[in-house]
């Protein structure tokens, strides 16, 4: 009769489910459409025989001990998701209260990387560690905070908004509203936006210029970086830099073991990872010098998400 | 028999010492030169003999029950102190264990800004609070970070290097070695490198133009500012701008419920909080618009220093 908790990843696209054990292992997962435009009183019930369906797949005898939940704007201390930009569920949902009312069980939740730092914290490259913090290098910059073995989330509940430090005052539009953050540069739309700065100041041939904005992809800027492309190449390293400086800061403020990275950008490997180190340790304080390790995730390939949310209610039982 | 606990605050030139019960009160204080020159050897039997003097001083019967003691590179884990730049005591100097070997009770160390921000916590304008920054503007930028009611210390002991952020790559000059850190801007030192360039740059008639960098102090620009003075008020709106843009910075990332201002520079009061406040806000991420409020030390006038380490005692009692 293994205990079981259930994560759930929820997505501005796709919401995904899964049952996990203590160990981390996925017992049963499943996925559906978030139907971002759709109204909290409808995606309810659709989430409910989603887990359902699941819960069948697993033996009678799992006692469901708590659900986690990773959600934009997501507030672990209230419980709520409060008007996400990308949910239209409609104001401040009391989403925690709605899920113990249904299960029975408690319930935790918070944004989603949060969650990652805390699953990586008991499932993955963090395991071990009580300083350290996540970086999610996706469609924008996300970050999860731990600081002597938990997850900080400061007075308001949202701590960890590393992307939207800022790297130059006036600089790129991001779309919080203010100019200048990190997510505008390091990140997937922050590579791609500095591939067309450097197609629009260079005149190299590069296989770039052959494709718009909206059809490039990570993964594209990956491949050419690695065939030579030498717009591709300056790209990773501007990002690498900009990204490094900024966590010379952070580095001063909280003196982590290491900085996690996770996401889309991160499985360009080398190509990010040695600039951002290179750069890191440049501006470092002195006595923070090589004492924090630029990590990547272990949960990159396994449904983190899911994993993540689970997470947060391991992390209370194993305490 | 109220408990006491002595507290030791060990600067670059002075050295105070006093015994004080867990509200806070200081019930016999001393001050000794630091001799910063001075071997740790000879260091300590000085330090011992004003111990004893200022010991018969209390009530017989009040047990003590630890020794905190702020000083310069302290390593809250070792209880060691690391190469202090302004001190001469030779290496790594297992500072804790010495004084516990002395008196038999528990000895607690790490650096001023961080016991400073303890001693807010436990007796000044941080108590109740569970997520709060101190921030001193002194000579240079101190800080001390407090998560969900513990100080941060991070994976080396040395968290909280704020002085040390990046304001500007190819900056100013810092004294550790690098360019364009907080503290070549915001200190003392700070405003009179400010001083200087605005006296540099501009043609107006300034009283400030009538004295070296070196006699210039934080209190004379202060005057110089209420009195008027068009040099001395820009370099205040300057010093607030990039303080306030960079706090921004911090509270994204830790969302805090005060970023309480402490030393010479937060005597100015208004002339440096407002446009703090006005560029904190400025720069801040939205949800954390207004969530984080600026205040001014309540130790301010009473011996922080003293309270501070005596604090990092009372601190493990009162858990």
């Amino acid at each position: 009769m293994p205990q079981v908790t259930l994560g759930i990843d929820i997505g501005g696209t796709t919401t995904t489910m899964g049952f996990v054990d203590e160990l981390g292992n996925i017992l049963a997962e499943n996925t559906m459409a978030t139907l971002a435009k759709e109204h909290i009183t409808m995606f309810l019930p659709r989430l409910y025989t989603q887990i359902e369906i699941l819960q069948k797949s697993l033996p009678d005898d799992s006692p469901l001990v708590g659900i986690g939940i990773g959600v934009p704007n997501g507030n672990y201390f209230k419980g709520t998701v409060e008007n996400p930009p990308n949910l239209q569920w409609g104001g401040v949902i009391p989403l925690a209260n709605l899920l113990e009312t249904q299960y029975k069980v408690p319930v935790a939740l918070t944004n989603d990387a949060n969650a990652a730092a805390v699953g990586e914290m008991i499932f993955g490259a963090g395991k071990g560690m009580k300083d350290f913090i996540l970086v999610t290098l996706g469609t924008g910059l996300g970050s999860g905070i731990i600081v002597d073995g938990k997850l900080a989330y400061g007075y308001t509940g949202f701590a960890g908004e590393m992307g939207h430090l800022t790297v130059k005052h006036g600089g790129r539009l991001c779309g919080c509203g203010k100019r200048g953050c990190l997510e505008t540069y390091v990140s997937v739309t922050g590579i791609r936006r500095t591939v067309s700065k450097l197609l629009a100041d260079s005149m190299v041939s590069s296989s770039l210029r052959e494709l718009s904005q909206n059809d490039l992809t990570g993964e594209m800027i990956t491949q050419s970086a690695l065939q030579g492309d030498s717009i591709a190449q300056e790209a990773f390293e501007y990002t690498g830099m900009i990204l490094g400086q900024k966590l010379a800061d952070v580095v001063a403020l909280l003196s982590p073991q290491a900085i996690i990275m996770f996401g889309g950008l991160a499985h360009a490997k080398d190509l990010i990872f040695q600039p951002t180190l290179k750069y890191m340790e440049q501006n470092m304080f002195p006595i923070f010098k090589n004492t924090t390790k630029l990590l990547i995730s272990e949960l990159q390939d396994k449904n983190a998400g899911v994993l993540g949310a689970s997470a947060l209610i391991w992390e209370r039982i194993k305490v």
